[in-house]
């Protein structure tokens, strides 16, 4: 048995826990099962949780401490992760932790295994040194990566399982940059959507060129027609609720440092959309963006297929900031799309799937969840920590903020420099070691 | 052993010789092997040829008959197939050959394995009666799906392998519909282009979006502005040496049957670009075309992947008509892109991958060759044939065209419903059968 903090992380990352393939599904549930087996061997009342979509992956439940004087802090994690495959450009197996010059890296080491072994950890320390501050809830999900399906629905369900709780930490997320920890106080909300166009009724030798209307053709006029050349997103209405930005918001940027230099040669990159480091932060945090995925039916291959494929499907996301509704975005996507479709005279069928559908979290920096974070960090890494929003979407932290009807917030564990969703993904030893030391601390101070 | 046409397709169609994929090279040198072995065994002086570009599938030489004063007939055929599974929706397995209420279902059944099937039975047949009426020469390939890869190199560096030759017989291709049997005497070029984005030296969470350039985006946008909204290649000179519809011309296409409510039928599509059945097939046949058929390096699974791709090939090819240049115009679409690409200032890299480059074929369907055939099929038949074009593409005819100083035709084996390239590929037997007759009578009208 794993017992430190890298070890128990070397037994997690081996869990091909991939939620988007559906044949990893037997291997979730042995990654839920492990983790449960890992709680209970500390006396946490933990269980798994049948998701009640059906086909989705378990949810994990845990309790320890019933203190009716003790506040109750509810630790929110997920044990899925992207796909990830050696030949994606993998220098290592992506399913095999390993130690390199104080990095650990593997798929799901920062994205968000390692918060699951730094919380754990965390709790048996304080449990080890016979304090547990405040009474423990634990929640964690299979399909996080995978837009939390069945989530919303099993933990509903199941409210009655945890009795009143008063802070909600979201372990997942890392700091802002390498320097400096964080917490995080707002995610974009995010709708998915797929476009469907189908014309003839099998693919088709591209010999026939010229003798119809190739659904790849209008799938990529649609695709380029969702924002103009300086990246405004040209659907009607979209912007109409975002809301205005207010001084008091400018001033919570003053205090992030955001080195564009440092940002651009992180990724290669050698031009930004703004060359100001607030106007780029507000890109990302506080405005919404649209991303074009990929497109599945169409040949995705090396070399040359010499077909015209009969249905394509374009993924296109948008992140969404307070105060549009996702839904409402979904709506105003299928119009814009249906009335640009129109105007092609093509023939072709389109129809649309929405994929993922999630809300934006914005919470308050100024409660005392935050303040007992802050002291945490300070204490810790003698640094004050960065306020900081994220630009990808943890729908479920709005939801669970009603549920639970209490404050969230979300301490970064690992750095935003570890390639989450992307190859060679790590997370500092320091960092997966502090993130355990600062758990504790936090919890003590809530107490 | 196999002794009749229908075995023997089904041995060839066991043989999962994809060319696109490298993993099958085994595969494909089997298939070749067994194919030598067949022809040996009827008395063809056969070998294989190893393919002079390194990792190409081999040749497949073979002579029966040198007598001087008799013609040299060679046939054409290759051994390779397109790619195929059971999940891109086929209803049986595609290397098991299945006959059902009159087809063979199997991938390579039309192309190109039942012509290989049909051709050696003829020559079988004739040798067993007796009378070979020509000398026969027997020149396959494996790549032919995958743009011919090595066949010019490896085919001149062996030409005298082979002497004087009369007449090719290109046996790739089927009728003109189901009805008619036909004779083809053009085919299209074929420009295959790879349009390179790369921007992100690594995948990047679409949390990111707003705060860069997605190459995605510059993709998107540069595959869209390749064709106007009624078909026409935007492309600088692409249509210069297109050569004028004469009056002539538009005699040969009275003569064909072309019903468009049939052809909308066949593949399910509800509309086409034009309703004036000669101009559609001109389309197809007599002027350019362009398709879009898909990114590499893009998310192409199913459900939802929320990725920022780093770097993205978008696959476009074009169909080339007399008498444009091939090359010529790789360095018209690459000047267009990169003029296309300047103007959206994004700082991302453009890179071009030139993937397939292939001449059109003009024949002349007033000469011997095709006198023979025409009799052929109108002798067994009892139809006069279709004399068409192709809006594929075979760039080996004009090269063999050239090497062996020898006019070339395409007589049709199989039908044009067949389904080449798709799903549930398929012959009819009657063709199959049909072709080997055919084949057989074509020689001894070349007499």
């Amino acid at each position: 048995m794993a017992d430190n903090v890298k070890d128990y992380l070397k037994e997690l990352v081996a869990f091909q826990s991939i939620s988007s393939d559906e044949s990893m599904s037997d291997t979730s549930r042995r990654t839920a099962e492990f983790i449960v087996s890992k709680l209970q061997k500390i006396g946490v009342e933990s269980k798994i949780l049948e998701n009640l979509v059906e086909g989705k992956n378990p949810l994990i439940l845990g309790i320890f401490g019933f203190d009716p004087h003790k506040k109750t802090i509810m630790c929110y994690c997920h044990y899925d992760v992207q796909p990830a495959a050696k030949e994606d450009g993998w220098d290592t197996d992506p399913f095999e932790l390993i130690e390199q010059e104080g990095y650990l890296f593997g798929r799901g080491a920062s994205d968000d295994k390692g918060p699951i072994a730094a919380t754990y950890f965390a709790i048996k320390e304080l449990l080890d040194e016979g304090d547990l501050p405040v009474n423990v809830a634990f929640l964690y999900e299979g399909e996080e990566e995978s837009g939390s399906g069945g989530f919303e629905e099993t933990v509903s369900a199941n409210r009655d399982f945890f009795g009143k709780i008063d802070g909600l930490l979201i372990l997942d997320g890392g700091w802002f940059g390498d320097k400096r920890p964080s917490l995080g106080y707002g995610t974009r909300g995010v709708t998915y959507m797929g476009i469907e166009i189908s014309g003839p009724k099998q693919d088709v030798h591209s010999g026939a060129g010229g003798s119809m209307f190739e659904p790849m053709d209008d799938l990529i006029k649609l695709m380029s027609n969702l924002k103009n050349p300086e990246g405004k997103i040209l659907i009607n209405g979209f912007y109409d609720k975002v809301n205005r930005l207010t001084d008091e918001e400018i001033k919570l940027y003053d205090d992030i440092e955001f080195d564009l230099d440092a940002y651009k040669k992180h990724y290669g990159i050698e031009q930004l959309p703004s060359t100001d480091s607030k106007e780029l932060l507000m890109n990302m945090w506080r405005y919404p963006s649209l991303s074009l995925h990929g497109i599945e039916g169409a040949f995705s291959g090396p070399r040359a297929k010499t077909v015209i494929p009969s249905k394509v499907i374009g993924k296109v996301s948008m992140r969404l900031v307070p105060d549009q509704d996702p839904e409402e975005i979904a709506e105003l996507f299928e119009k814009y799309i249906r009335k640009e479709f129109e105007k092609l005279e093509s023939g072709n069928k389109l129809n649309f799937q929405k994929i993922v559908v999630g809300d934006w979290w914005y919470g308050d920096p100024n409660n005392d969840l935050f303040r007992a974070g802050i002291r945490a960090m300070e204490d810790y890494w003698h640094i004050n920590p960065s306020l900081i929003r994220g630009g990808g979407s943890v729908p479920i932290i709005p939801f669970m903020e009603k549920i639970f009807d209490a404050p969230a917030m979300g301490p970064g564990i690992g750095q935003s420099t570890d390639g989450a969703h992307s190859q060679n993904e790590r997370i500092r030893i320091k960092n997966l070691e502090g993130g355990t030391e600062v758990i504790k601390l936090l919890l003590k101070n809530l107490k």
